[in-house]
């Protein structure tokens, strides 16, 4: 079948990464699509510029206009950030009938309502999953996924700049200069940071999600702004004594007076999911009538993190261009005739590193006889308990594996039920730790 | 414009909270639609039973088959569960052409294949986001928001029975009979409690998220399950003291060999997001190659938590039947003639709790004094710091306030200021606690 022919306008990194991701997962996004999606156009100001993605194949222009333009693109992603002239180069995209795809919140926060009409009249996308978050479909999972609440509040840490500077006051003690150089360092913060230090890029994310969660228009003026310059290692240590944590909050809550839409730095308690999520993750926490709260987390910027929402939005619209039926996401997220077994790793084959626990008679010398089974079966222990026993009960010994094939662990675990100190029954679970 | 007629079999928990979510969200649901979501025809075996919820204007009958035929519904939503007659049900609706949405997830874990090939072959959407973790919308996270990954591997607390009974034993040191005997008390687990300890329940549930993760057919019997009866307060313990949580874990991966699905309680280090997920609460933790790891927490279970789900459903259908464009979601989630602006609270009324830190000069009665003028404003104070000078330093004091008014809170701070041994510049910043 005929692919779908993006066309980049930007090849920055959140380009490169999309060019990356769309090549790397051809094979999977051509399953779930029943098409290829491939980068037929692209364009940048300099085409001299060393990048680091392969663009064989790629058309290259120093025209924009031309991609919006052109009759060979079907889907147009917008990804140079700022107002003008992303703004000129959406609408003459739409003008042409094609969808576009964009991560620009500065732009969909303060020009959305007008872009937005044009692409109804032509019946057309614009989608935007990538404006906030990042990676995390936050955009999708209020707009659609939680359609059938009303949403009572939005709160998130959009901003991953700042929740990495936070962080580093709270784990290591920096003040706001030394944390905000770090993040310089780091590439996690820009040379002039101000708009995110001084929460603008969050308002612009929060001017998005109250829009979709309230079905009010974009309206980035209503915002009340505050970053985290005020912020003091004083108060951080307040804030720990007290039980708290300090981030930067986008909240947008319905009252009985209309809504309120701030961004400010927020103690929030610590034992709270979004209190423990640091570094440069996002985290949202919608609350809506019928759900409930709910959260979502994950990296909120970066090359492909960003890049993996754009693919998401040009495969919403590859599947609209290519399905049969109105309804175009199939069942099981990839076309039937796409579906395919994967072989079952057999059981004695997976991996994982692995808890044990036994009770053993109490005698000299029965952890180093253990040990010296896990050790001839090339197991390191990673850490280990032993219980004294009381009054003639047994001793107990619990204890954590390296990482240790099935097969072989079963086979030291035999050998060590046959030490004659060790009682029937070693208890066993698996260790995963999401590294 | 015409509603579209919503036909519910099964008006037990899942069906009341799901015509109680369409009454309420109404207003919401029609500005999202474009066109209102009414439940028009229901069905229960006994219609003698009192309900908790108002049945006025729905058709009742105690003939299943004849709602899934009625050409008077739009789209049928099967929430008996089981297999037999929930399968045939679902069967005659798709053979009259109406889209069905079902929390049926044994019946799509074990026949979806089948079930999907009909509703493909007839042009329409069998739905199921409710099947797999109540509210959360993970399905379509997965199958659209994700859509642009390779999906390395899926990890979730999928069921609410059993994560509830861990977190009693590892937070009141109850053993499992006990802890399990409270969570039947509560109404968390069913009084034969087979399917969700033994892992069947969250088997169902990874036998789902593993297909649309990696496109391979439902296979239910793939998956290698253990439930949670084998592990011990011992187990908690040792797992504790060893810097871990046990959750049982649903997990899907990918490795070199094919993919692993295995249902086990499962150690996990304790600074891990998904090992804080506690009680009745499910959380899902998807890695995909471009995005890294995103993760998702909410109510796996309940009454309206799983009406989100199912109305969000309906919610995806009614658009579809509705929209004028291929493109059926409106960007910013409500019809563009639905979009309203709601007033903004002005800044003196909104409400919070509040962090304020004072530097003060070091007399006696200035804790009274400060105190005095919070609580002439009947602001109390939650909790306090004073810090205790150093060499002719300043005493510092930091508190956290009960939720007041700005307006009410500008004016204590401004009398605080007025006091002659509290210094210039009162920092302030809000607390939410989101209870």
């Amino acid at each position: 079948m005929k692919p779908i022919r993006v066309g980049l306008i930007g090849l920055g990194t959140v380009g490169q990464g999309v060019i990356k991701v769309l090549r790397e997962n051809a094979e999977e996004i051509t399953r779930r699509v029943g098409r290829p999606v491939v980068v037929t156009h692209a364009s940048a100001r300099d085409l001299s510029r060393e990048r680091g993605v392969d663009l064989t194949g790629v058309q290259l222009t120093t025209d924009s206009m031309s991609i919006a333009r052109d009759a060979d693109v079907d889907v147009v992603a917008e990804l140079i950030g700022g107002h003008s002239p992303a703004a000129e180069l959406i609408l003459a995209a739409i003008g042409r009938g094609k969808s576009v795809v964009t991560a620009n919140k500065a732009l969909i926060a303060q020009d959305g309502n007008r872009i937005f009409d044009a692409a109804r009249k032509a019946g057309v996308a614009v989608a935007f999953e990538a404006a906030v978050a990042g990676g995390i479909p936050i955009i999708k999972a209020i707009r659609e996924g939680l359609a059938g609440n009303r949403i009572e509040s939005v709160a998130g840490i959009i901003n991953g700049t700042c929740n990495y500077i936070l962080t580093q006051m709270t784990e290591k003690g920096e003040d706001f200069a030394e944390a905000l150089a770090a993040a310089q360092k780091l590439g996690y913060a820009e040379a002039d940071p101000t708009f995110d230090i001084e929460g603008v890029d969050a308002a612009h994310k929060l001017t998005i999600l109250a829009s979709i969660a309230f079905g009010i228009p974009l309206s980035f003026e209503a915002v009340a702004t505050e970053g985290i310059t005020r912020v003091t290692s004083q108060d951080i240590a307040n804030a720990r004594q007290l039980g708290y944590r300090i981030k930067l909050l986008g909240i947008a809550k319905r009252s009985e007076g209309g809504v309120e839409l701030r961004v400010q730095p927020t103690f929030i308690p610590e034992d709270k999911l979004l209190a423990k999520v640091d570094g440069v993750l996002n985290s949202v926490l919608v609350k809506g009538n019928a759900v409930g709260q709910v959260g979502f987390y994950g990296r909120g910027a970066g090359s492909e993190a960003t890049a993996s929402s754009v693919v998401a939005d040009i495969v919403d619209i590859a599947r609209a261009l290519t399905g049969e039926s109105r309804y175009t996401v199939p069942a099981l997220a990839f076309q039937p005739d796409a579906v395919k077994p994967l072989p079952l790793v057999p059981a004695a084959d997976t991996e994982s590193a692995n808890y044990l626990s036994l009770r053993v008679a109490d005698e000299p010398g029965v952890l180093s006889k253990i040990t010296a089974i896990l050790a001839a079966h090339d197991i390191s222990v990673e850490a280990i308990i032993q219980r004294e026993p009381h009054g003639g009960e047994d001793a107990k010994v619990a204890l954590i594996t390296s990482v240790v094939s099935e097969q072989r662990l079963a086979t030291a675990m035999a050998e060590m039920q046959t030490l004659p100190f060790v009682r029937e029954g070693i208890a066993r679970f698996r260790v995963e730790k999401f590294d």
